[in-house]
């Protein structure tokens, strides 16, 4: 089973779904989301480290947000928990501590060749590297696979201290919803404080009934700043990757 | 087969098809949409109303809009019409009058533990128990449904004298398209009156080309107001739920 | 296998995909894409042409982007360079010379019938039309197809004299990037300029930091204009079907 997480939200996907089809035509093939934001390495990082543990133990995880396409950024997969990944080694992958690859590109070629695929384009490495890649590893060639060193990892932050905390967005979904890179087991507070404004932490949304900003755990265990039936993120305007300083309240 | 509605423009419904991949690596899972307006419970009735037939018998509609997540609006599956669907019981299912089921959570999660699905989250049922129970119903298990006389019906509007109605919204699609709750063997007209503009009922779109508003009997055999090649909701900002008046002209 | 374009970001593919399982429930459905820009043929031509061949040979492609629904153009199928086309003749298929088919609908009802499917509405013959044909030539019936002249062909322009280029906007994707009707071959230029803006033709996106509005060859192999990281697009303010004139530079 291969899933696909990206910021290709057109056409671009269904090429790559055409092509590992091409490799293998049983092929099964999973939306994860074509709805990253478009270049953010960040949001990629968050959505595939909260979503492959939901997935069969074996899956070829294929995640391309590559605002370096073209550059010197390797491609690489990562075999982590029972799982694989697929991508460009530009942060995406930095919450997993696995065994990297490098991916050799002309033994990848010379395989993706007898399926009819012929060329590596400057711009589309989804398409025309990492799509090929996963199909091959799928029905078990991996010879085209290269023990590496390498391995970018993003400055998530997560700094405590008392009563402040100095952590990293991790997301903001589609609800408006801002999830925060901090645990139930991190700390263990009844609210935060979030520029002059005092937000509750909550059990369950509804709970918000009439509230404004509220906080509770999300389904990934981070902390999740809300509005019930609302946008939070109309009002905070944040993003994956920003830092944001919070009082922390008992 | 698996049918997939929810409000999750995100990778939430990707989560949603790991889980069932989990429990059926087989399972076969087609989107309706993942569109539907956020928190709108109207909308998605409407949207597997209008679906679920053109689907193969026997298919499991799993549709997922839950404002109320983790309060006590209760998690029900519906038999009818020869279809099955699975969701909150808050109005989405408000036109199917078929058996209900409640599910009885303690029986699912015991089910689901033994293919490694270990907890309910507070705030994401779509994936903790929609998912579950769909996937498990799909491979003949159904022993965590416990019948029950709950059923939330919302209250969608069709009221017809002389030459008024006072109908609801049923849905506005993204093309602008506005639906509404008046199908053709309730009314025999030539035209409408909304907001005081004179609108035609014609039969098919291109014979709205330089007219403006039109109306015509969309595919699911209700009025709908459109407007040729543009976008008719930018004009009367309506949405599901709403209430509407219209002057019959015969 | 069956791919599906559609301007349809909306429930309205699912609908497509469930019929398309009433006839075979074994089909296999991917979608290149439903996010067409709406009622653009000229996007959906552009795509179609751009993404068949990524594709395994023998696989049924599915385009519906069709304002004239319900009025008199034509419901074709086209095979050209091993592959099958299926949508309203309109224009989106106006890059395959292959041989073309004319559905014949009481043909087409007649044998869709016996999967249950009864009649066609005057506004969605993706549904309607154009899902059931498919799915019957994927199992091999294709008696309902009657060989025609007709194929619509849209003014996709690409004039070059010296140093002046006439040419047609293919498509603008998500990234905002603006591919040209103009491909390596046709041209040996180092930049263009547009609107009296010059515009450097590099290799990769990655080269265009720190730069504006740069152009590259796409991986369709047409040039694009772009920008490192950013919307070339937010500038220009084209869409698929425009002309632009260029100057091109040596």
């Amino acid at each position: 089973m291969i899933s696909l997480t990206t910021d290709f939200d057109d056409f671009y996907s269904g090429q790559m779904k055409g092509i590992i089809h091409k490799i293998n035509s049983d092929a099964k093939i999973i939306d994860i989301t074509h709805k990253i934001k478009r270049y953010s390495i960040y949001e990629a990082a968050y959505v595939i480290s909260n979503s492959y543990a939901f997935f069969p133990n074996g899956t070829i995880h294929v995640v391309v947000v590559d605002p370096g396409v073209g550059s010197d950024r390797i491609p690489i997969v990562i075999n982590f928990d029972g799982h694989i990944f697929v991508g460009p080694d530009n942060g995406i992958f930095s919450f997993f501590d696995g065994e990297v690859f490098k991916i050799n590109l002309d033994i990848l070629s010379q395989k993706s060749l007898k399926y009819g695929i012929n060329s590596i384009s400057n711009s589309f490495h989804g398409r025309d590297i990492f799509a090929p890649a996963a199909a091959l590893l799928d029905i078990g060639i991996m010879d085209f696979l290269e023990k590496t060193n390498r391995h970018v990892k993003l400055p998530f932050k997560k700094e405590i201290s008392e009563n402040i905390a100095l952590i990293s967005i991790l997301y903001v979904d589609s609800f408006g919803n801002i999830i925060l890179n901090l645990k139930k087991e991190d700390v263990n507070i009844k609210g935060i404080e979030v520029f002059g404004v005092d937000i509750p932490v909550l059990t369950h949304y509804e709970e918000g009934n009439g509230l404004d900003l509220i906080a509770l755990y999300s389904s990934s265990g981070h902390l999740e700043i809300s509005k019930y039936l609302g946008d939070a993120n109309s009002i905070l305007k944040l993003e994956s990757g920003d830092l944001l300083r919070i009082n922390l309240k008992n």
